[in-house]
């Protein structure tokens, strides 16, 4: 899974799309409604993002992720995407749970920031006892005292996750660091301890990002990434 | 502020009410729509909370404070009560403070549980900037490592909110706490640092309590709790 | 308590201790030997400290608290110091905690930062099973992902440890807090949850301190403290 | 780096010690002074354990690393050890830091459980300034608020640790995790993120281990855990 973390425009969406699909992915991530901390910052596009990320998946035939951020857009948005992405600020808004429940689409469930592992998986039950069975969950990072990472990125959760429940797992490394330089590294990290997949934010140019630009990866960095996993990935025992 | 947990039948809400008004609380807190971990917890009355809640303001006099869970129940809810409580859970579900921010009823928010100042401040905004300028922000602890409290009541906040804003700030050491044996203690060290209010859950018969048993007052402890408060707040500046 | 975090010269000890005699401290600290995060900061002035901290004693009649670093030095601090400190970074150094234990001055002994309260009084019972009973536990509040604080102070020990030890505990809300504007209102916090004491850092000239200047009272604000603390008192069923 | 937690008897020592050797470990890890949270849990053989771990190298030709708990001792573990561990409870124990810069053995520093990096740095420079320059760091997990996991193994400080230090890096995922079941995964994600070695807790009979029996390995699977090292050291560039 990799793109931008905000839909800006249809050249951006489309340019980013582009490369990544060259690099590999399989899946296309991008943020039509974006839930921020200010209510002054860029909220996103909305809709238009939507029909963009629309013209993206015909033009390169990815499948799109996009955050879910209320109950009032949540159909609108599943008209759209192919996966349903619930943020970790929603992971316990039990009514967004009840209704992506009810929709048939796959949901990705985002672990909240000072989520327990029983919390995380009580909130997955939420949508699995509404009927909706596809939930990935996805680790992006804990809030620690640790201050030279946005976020401390908690991969022991793969292997416990793993243990006690069926279902896949995937890490944000992007989210989980906050800082390009670490992404790599952790993205290899999480391969390794047993991750289902990663979820990859890149841009094209990171210093004008409307959102998260110094955690984006370039493009050619991406390709970087995806052969490295290429490489680990037999080595876990997974086709890459 | 103070009341049970959750409203769990007219008779249990009516005679907390009596007890608490009888020891001067100033406002009726009890949950009818509840936000639980578990989707196979009890999750509140609905509307038939509500309207017991009608019935205990009328019985009293007492104003009331209840949880608005999503953007579908919020008007419904602000016709009963005369504040609106948003969970820790919801602090930064942006569309459920907006709505809350166009409502015209007093918001009643509560900090999440990893939430900086900053953050917190910053969701106050969402509900300031809609035009709803009756915000009261409330410190209810936060996540640590510390096991022997359900969370760490950080009650150096308060200094911090009243240097650098001017909105109210209230203590809950109940779910601050999350055991019976701090409560007092911590609601006079909350009064003591400088908090506006606070607010206590009590039961009648806690062991039976269907939500938070453990951290309820009995009647005669939240009596005594309102004793020593009032001997507290003239020595800080305050009339009780 | 009360007193400099670091002894820096004879004249600024005797200075702050008239200070804080006057205003009705019961013990003077300060620091001789100082443990220090970079190798190059100020480590305190050793032996030469002792010597003056001791003229302070024989000036007002003060008893002294002292940092206590290793056990190389342990008996010569002994030699002046009516009451040992053990800091944070100590909490678990064993062998410096046996060592205080054999030796007959009271200690006082301050949670690490990241210490669970099973883990203070354990240390707590490293010194009482080498045969001295006389230990004051010191809650200096703990690390967090808040940022607002230097550390978050963690009051909720207080009624704890009160319910499961005999030992006092008392709270440093200088390091607590680290911030001089929190340090009032965290100590009547700290009082009124039940506090045996508080320690209080004191520097007439803070922005010139060699160490923690930002969280040092001026002596003014510690009368004002004393003042504050002595109406409290009472109200918790204390005399000041 | 492979071995028990504690030496716990010569028979012991060995058997573990020609089972890790098998399996391709480089050092033998084992405590003969070991620091314990309470004064009445088992504290190490002392010396006695410091002749057991030379009679380890004499039969194996492995290097040992132990652990130096106090200044007073840190010369005697110097005679036998061939590098010298500093503890996470003493990573701030500045007397100890000093003392072991000099003498003139390779030390192995853990980070503590809530030190930042830059607090984890300068404690190396007190071992460096005093001339000692072969340090090793070591990331063994962090306090946070998760509760599926003792501690929190923040594997993100090893891109920034090579970034701004020359210092070489290894990771203990036993204590990082304190689960067996997370020792393999957490391991390869240890190499993958670039870390410079692993430090293991093997026991041939961990259930009678007299300390920390739940997260050593049977020595089984520490042969399982060199094979899967050795597959992937070639991808991220390294020799086994």
């Amino acid at each position: 899974v990799a793109g931008p973390c905000a839909v800006e425009s249809e050249q951006q969406a489309l340019d980013v799309a582009r490369h990544v699909h060259a690099a590999g992915a399989s899946l296309y991530r991008g943020g039509a409604f974006k839930p921020r901390t200010s209510p002054y910052s860029f909220q996103g596009l909305g809709e238009e993002g939507l029909k963009i990320l629309a013209r993206v998946r015909q033009e390169t035939g990815l499948p799109i992720v996009t955050e879910v951020l209320d109950t009032d857009t949540a159909e609108l948005v599943a008209e759209y995407a192919d996966c349903l992405q619930i943020g970790a600020r929603n992971m316990q808004n039990f009514s967004l749970l009840k209704k992506v429940g009810r929709l048939r689409k796959p949901v990705l469930l985002k672990r909240a920031m000072s989520a327990t592992i029983e919390e995380f998986l009580l909130s997955a039950e939420y949508i699995l006892s509404e009927g909706n069975y596809e939930v990935i969950l996805c680790e992006r990072g804990v809030r620690t005292f640790a201050n030279h990472t946005r976020n401390t990125l908690d991969l022991s959760v793969i292997p416990y996750v793993k243990r006690i429940s069926h279902l896949p797992i995937v890490v944000d490394p992007s989210h989980g660091t906050g800082k390009r330089m670490k992404v790599l590294p952790m993205s290899r990290a999480a391969v390794a301890a047993g991750s289902d997949g990663l979820l990859i934010e890149v841009h094209d140019h990171p210093e004008l990002a409307l959102s998260d630009g110094p955690q984006a990866l370039l493009p050619e960095m991406f390709v970087q990434l995806m052969k490295e996993v290429r490489l680990l990935a037999p080595v876990v025992g997974r086709t890459a």
